[in-house]
């Protein structure tokens, strides 16, 4: 397992930012290179059958799907754990993981920051407004009652810092970058939980990269990814 | 950990059959309540979120999701194994899991079987033509292409049968259904494939449930599955 590990894809990308985070928390070298998928030639099907990012090259073995490459690293980096060490814990991450990954993933990167930030700055078309309304006054709101509930007064979804609460992190800075800010006042658990998940210290240096290759050039992007993380 | 497990979900639905599978296969009792998403209450969104079957129900713990549920049966049940020994071998089945959870069941489930089955039969609706040769047409044979090259000419898909292979192998039972076969000259490793796993005990008979449901009145599921599972 001496093969240097790559990622394919943007750290714009709430699900490479994950990726990325787990990678820079058990202190594992990586390269990553900065695919965006709808301009990807069909090349990349090859390696990732349903267009999607992040993609994990070691070696020969490649391996697409967050969730599969975040065991997969926890399986062969143990530490620090990204997952707890009791089952009953391990199962309430996977099922917030898997929640953030589909259900907010859906609402928050696909209706709000694709309509609103990649349809008009990088395809150059109208966003749907039925998709962003649908998300911001229907779902993001019964989502967020829901986690309202579900997060804790203080600290973590289950013990420490997990990759649930990482990819819960990296999906609402997403959000803001598509302009949206949480009602404090209508949801203050969720609004202290965000802002502990956004100071998780590597997920916070590549919620910068990704800050930092928003709105330049895409032929710039592996620049400024290779000087970022040398730099980090 | 002495309480009895019980799944909510109709054995309709593959992702149930999934984990009624890896029950059966890892010997654990469990009772079976079959829920069907649209027109259960308001209450099923208190234990599924995503109004999604199957959840699991041991003690006061839940448990929504079927891979969340998988891992947690490993975890606590680990024999048989439905996930290999090895970190790569278990990314591969992760990743065929995630790859038949995702998009294989939109095109299977919600694109043919909710479709051609689901809506003329239960909701009385007339079915979305468009969906249905999308997914005939285009989605399957692609995928179908792929999984052609990634499945072995003997066996499964990594070492033994794993969750990874009932999975597809509980969706295309669907897919059958929906009246759809396999063009074995087309695709003759998957033709195989596709019989090897549906011979897989466990699924076999979890299949077989399921199909003794399709066209019997929901009244009657209860009574159906009760006396299926303790016949088997």
């Amino acid at each position: 397992m001496t093969d240097q590990i790559t990622i394919y894809g943007s750290p714009v990308s709430p699900y490479v930012r994950k990726v990325l985070a787990i990678l820079d928390m058990k202190n594992v070298p990586f390269r990553c290179v900065p695919v965006v998928p709808f301009t990807a030639g069909e090349d990349f099907v090859k390696i990732s059958p349903m267009r999607r990012i992040p993609v994990l090259q070691q070696g020969d073995f490649t391996l697409p799907d967050s969730t599969a490459i975040a065991h997969y690293l926890e399986e062969t980096c143990p530490e620090p754990a990204i997952y707890p060490g009791d089952a009953q814990g391990r199962a309430r991450v996977r099922w917030f993981e898997e929640y953030a990954d589909d259900h907010l993933g859906r609402n928050i990167l696909f209706n709000l920051f694709f309509q609103r930030v990649v349809r008009p700055r990088v395809l150059k078309e109208e966003p749907d407004q039925a998709l962003i309304d649908e998300a911001l006054d229907v779902n993001l709101p019964a989502a967020l009652d829901y986690l309202e509930r579900e997060v804790p007064e203080g600290g973590f979804i289950a013990g420490d810092a997990s990759v649930a609460d990482i990819m819960i992190g990296a999906l609402f800075r997403n959000a803001n970058w598509a302009g949206w800010q949480i009602d404090a006042a209508r949801w203050p658990n969720m609004a202290a939980y965000l802002t502990r998940v956004a100071d998780i210290p590597s997920l916070a240096k590549m919620n910068a990269l990704g800050e930092a290759l928003m709105g330049t050039n895409p032929r710039e992007h592996q620049t400024i990814v290779d000087s970022q993380l040398a730099a980090a």
